[in-house]
């Protein structure tokens, strides 16, 4: 067994996200289970952590008993050992750091957005194209178990053809005016990148063209339910952001999507995010961590009775078995993209994948500002 | 006790929903029960079955144990004893029935939709009360136990302010080239007035009336998804008309409505319709026969976890227990136009309601065809 | 990240109370937990172990892994890093030394009762106002984790207008005779300062305060059920202090509180100590730990049935849900104390409100004598 | 077997209480089983229905195969086959009519309360002893399972000496402007003879009588928590009877009886109705149907656990088994009451201790008004 060694700068891991997500489950947990094992090689990655904040730069290097961090990014970028930049810092600082990495022939990894906006993600696509470095945007929510499960069913032809999608996400935030602190308080205005949207329709994004074919046009509703809200100090603030949105998309393969993503909403159902798919040869709803399909030949004869409950509803279907033991979202993806660097397998989920995310977002703003159906055109540099 | 008889001319009850939930289990329900109870009267209807197939009209008066019934309606309508003119036909038959028994002094009573156009109906509504006749259209939805639960826990103030109303309705309904014969084929052609918004956005205006302040504007996309059907000979054929609905109501109260109604989905929920509402007091999800709530005080904290099951999510909901012993839909209905002839109760679900009902209906099918948002206007005569 | 340092003279913890729920879960965890953050900045006490009795001192320091400890008081206070004194030595020695403290210029922080008389705990506050030091009396009972969850659906509304509260608290104290040996016997002879009514109305009385608007004036009945118990040696003696009180309180929103308090009952409930809310909107019962309830929109209309048994009753409840992970109740108020001291935040359980949870327990204590029901005036200086 | 038949006029059964208590459940139970048998003889009750609506009264006897029934009194009463007078009209029409009854020879048995006012009650007392005809009082919350298994732990000493004896009563009663209908609404008028102190201590003092040696003192505070209801027409109308009370009872035994009857509860107990006796050797908790107990012996050391559930607490009682198969509580006081009339059989609950029973609940709106304590007097004529 070889061992190649890929040196990874890691910028912004000191926050919840980069250091748990992307350390702590990724790379960490790639290093404990021996590396990335390709034929008799392992790909073996050796982070730098990078930040602002000494103190806490150096508590998580101990926590995970690593020696190499710093303050310093350009000496990071100098060090030829270090391949990959990967960037989990806050929006408006990406990039200008990650055209700083691809300037000095770094493969680029960066969380999402990308960039503040879609021109911008792809104009850093550009540039790195032209530098011939490789990149890559997290898109975690492809690889969740769930999903996973979805893409195979689809990829078997489970469904025929498919009708209709169907997203619900959300869970309900407190106004943290009484007790509370669930989220950062720039989730709620608008100056400050906050907004359900901007936060969510970069993921529906990517689950429409990696899993029906693109999306074609759009008409979305976005909603402030909730005005006012208490901040990390307890002061009440006016909330500026969008805290919920309703949409229907008319995606690539034909379907209808039908999603609401709510930040104001009591989940009665079975995870977080579930999403419904109902084709002519069966559905299926994913949730999280599995996927539950109801097959043609398993389909009832529906009743009508509003004289006793319907249980024959949920008995209907039955669960799509795991094939694999399910891995961290974030650190298969994080596999791939060593692969990527390494063994120049394909890579789909780019900076122009992320560029495209963002276009969603700011196509459904003005959607609803408008109030209008809006055509999703090609991304052109 | 007195009793208070009251003809009704009941005409198009030999097909299933006249015979089953009109005459079964409201009229002879109600006679059944001794009659309706007002004071020491009892409100007693008797009715005359009227219909054009003899053998059919014999052998459900004989299973009633009822003995008036016949083809004539003008006899029927010349007899004075016989107050209320119910429709249970066709559409396309229901419009000139109606205006005879108007122009006859009956009150009149009539299953959705009232007319063929939301124009007519209305008519119909002036021409009724020109001539000083009561009026009704059959909203029973309104009055499913579930509903009726909504009701009251909108009434207690339960929610506060009501963000959304979300609404599944649907099953699936098999094309019958293979087995079969859940509904007659019409209801698939659109040149018989078939398709699924004519049938449910009528349905979905009255709730949005009585519960939550009416409906401002829409956005709708109809799609026929399931191209060809077998009709009841078994011949197969086009199916024109739509078979799905994805919608985003504006209503009256400021709260947004995301509604799909669809007879090609598999239902992964507690029953063929339910509606979330999400207020920011406290939620509630209502079924056909019951409701759930989760106030806000009971509202968890949501946690992300994709690796295993979340029945927090459901656990954290608990029955809104009966006030009192339900009764079937149709009948308390019924029992409300009855009084309502009788006693002059107030009456709020009258032709112009059915016309309003029509209205919705084909404003979302402009919406769908023009691919833009619709407001609402007001209906005047 | 930068270190505040703050002595904290700790007397009388050799005890089990002082020793486990003040130093080892209160001090010695806010130490393990890195201090209380505040801002960039951990407040950290440096514990100074004081007591009677070397060999206790010596061996409770050691298992803390704490060096300083001693015999002196004096030298404590005239050491100017020691800024806070606590107190939690038997009653009677309590008052001598915190007005010691006081004179010495030093926070003060003392277990309940503040003193032997709600009119020396009175003093107190004044001299330590008058002195310009901080001070507190330890009020656990407001930081249990399902008392927070009630006082958080009380600013939350939840209940609308209060009617009732009902509380119980007790549980079977074994007279010793045969076995046991649960409590010291003081904790029953009058003459030591025993007896259910001091030991538990102080608490009532901060409940009250803290959650219903105060008290106004209550009827109480104490009782002295069990006459016999044995002491730590096993020899019989006349038990002389309350062992049970029963009360009606008014308090100041205009809710009634009925509680029992007893060390003569076998519970059967959910916890040692439950008190029920009820108000027009909803109730909720909360144990030690935690909190269930029933809001009006949930509430069964109730059938008499004496033939069966009655599980709606229970099955009518929802847990609250922890929006938190709950922390030691001593130790959540030992954070606001340091709070306190070093960031000057409000602080309302002061010895002004010790000694109005003495007066309570006096006030009961005339009201049973005299079987009458008694004002609770404010309490002057 | 001989038949020795027994006429009992029954006056008020058209009502809920008279109809299925008395007249169903007690004296067609009784016949149905054959009589009551005494020896070799059966005692039947052969019913007269007294009232004032003769359709109902028709229809009640024809459910029940009755032929004797009428709106003449006085004819009933001159009949001398007729032994008996029931009575269970309002209450303010019984009086004169139980006056009649004696006066025509009559043995009574009346509904409670047995008269407006204690005086009157025991005027009846005395008329009737003078009159030399027997007399009962319905007291049958004594005749309940749950009580009757008490009353035989009592006698069994299964306490020792009892120290306290905790009563909790109620139900939420809705205030019915939003849907609704639960009681009648005088139920909550004073000037109408409603209010929970006058409906439930009746039955507490018969409970004290009967199980703990009578009562000699009570403090009590009556309550109108609701201020707004509305009625059978759905008008509003303000609510001026108590509809809560707080009390604390001595009884007879040296124990302390601590009870709240609330219609303004939502109940998280085993019961509508559960009362706790706790003594030295026993607890016990009785509900309607049933009596557990903690005997001393599996008494657990309680622990205060503010981190966990505390099951035990539950899980250390144990259900006191049914010695015999329970019979309805109103059929067990008949058949004493029909053996009291032919066998001469002590019988307890006379008319003295109906107006025992009024003079409670008289006393206890005294203590509320005066906010006193008031002593419990022998009632003398």
């Amino acid at each position: 067994m070889k061992r190649r060694s890929i040196g990874v700068i890691m910028n912004g891991v000191t926050g919840r996200m980069g250091g748990r997500d992307h350390l702590e489950r990724s790379i960490m947990a790639i290093r404990a289970a021996g590396g990335v094992r390709v034929g008799d090689t392992e790909l073996w990655p050796e982070p730098v952590l990078i930040g602002r904040d000494p103190t806490r730069l150096r508590a998580l290097a101990d926590r995970h008993g690593l020696d190499r961090w710093g303050l310093d990014l350009d000496a990071a970028l100098s060090d030829s050992a270090n391949e990959i930049y990967f960037d989990a810092q806050a929006t408006v600082q990406r990039e200008a750091a990650v055209r700083r990495a691809i300037a000095a022939g770094k493969h680029v990894y960066v969380e999402k957005p990308a960039a503040l906006t879609s021109a911008s993600a792809l104009a850093l696509a550009t540039e790195a194209d032209a530098r011939g470095v490789r990149h890559g945007v997290v898109q975690d929510k492809l690889f969740l178990p769930g999903i996973l499960q979805l893409s195979r069913l689809i990829e078997e032809g489970f469904f025929g053809r498919i009708f209709s999608v169907r997203g619900e996400f959300g869970y309900w935030v407190f106004d943290d005016i009484v007790g509370g602190r669930q989220r950062p308080s720039w989730n709620y205005r608008a100056e400050d990148g906050g907004g359900i949207v901007l936060d969510m329709y970069a993921h529906w994004r990517y689950l429409f063209d990696e899993l029906f074919g693109g999306v074609k046009a759009l008409v979305n509703r976005s909603e402030r339910h909730v005005p006012i809200r208490a901040d990390e100090t307890g002061r009440r603030y006016d909330a500026t952001a969008d805290d919920a949105a309703y949409a229907i998309f008319e995606l690539g393969n034909g379907a209808i999507a039908h999603f609401v993503s709510s930040w104001c909403v009591r989940p009665y159902r079975d995870d977080l995010f579930v999403m419904q798919v109902d084709g002519e040869r069966g559905s299926a709803l994913a949730t999280l961590r599995d996927c539950k399909i109801q097959p043609a030949a398993a389909t009832p004869v529906a009743r009508w009775n509003p004289t006793g409950p319907a249980p024959e509803l949920r008995a209907g279907w039955i669960a799509a078995p795991e094939r694999e033991e399910p891995m961290n979202a974030f650190r298969v993806q994080w596999e791939h993209f060593l692969r990527h660097v390494v063994l120049d397998e394909p890579y789909p989920w780019t900076l122009a994948a992320g560029a495209r995310a963002i276009q969603l977002a700011e196509l459904a703003q003005v959607s609803s500002a408008e109030a209008r159906w809006v055509a999703v055109p090609d991304l052109v540099a």
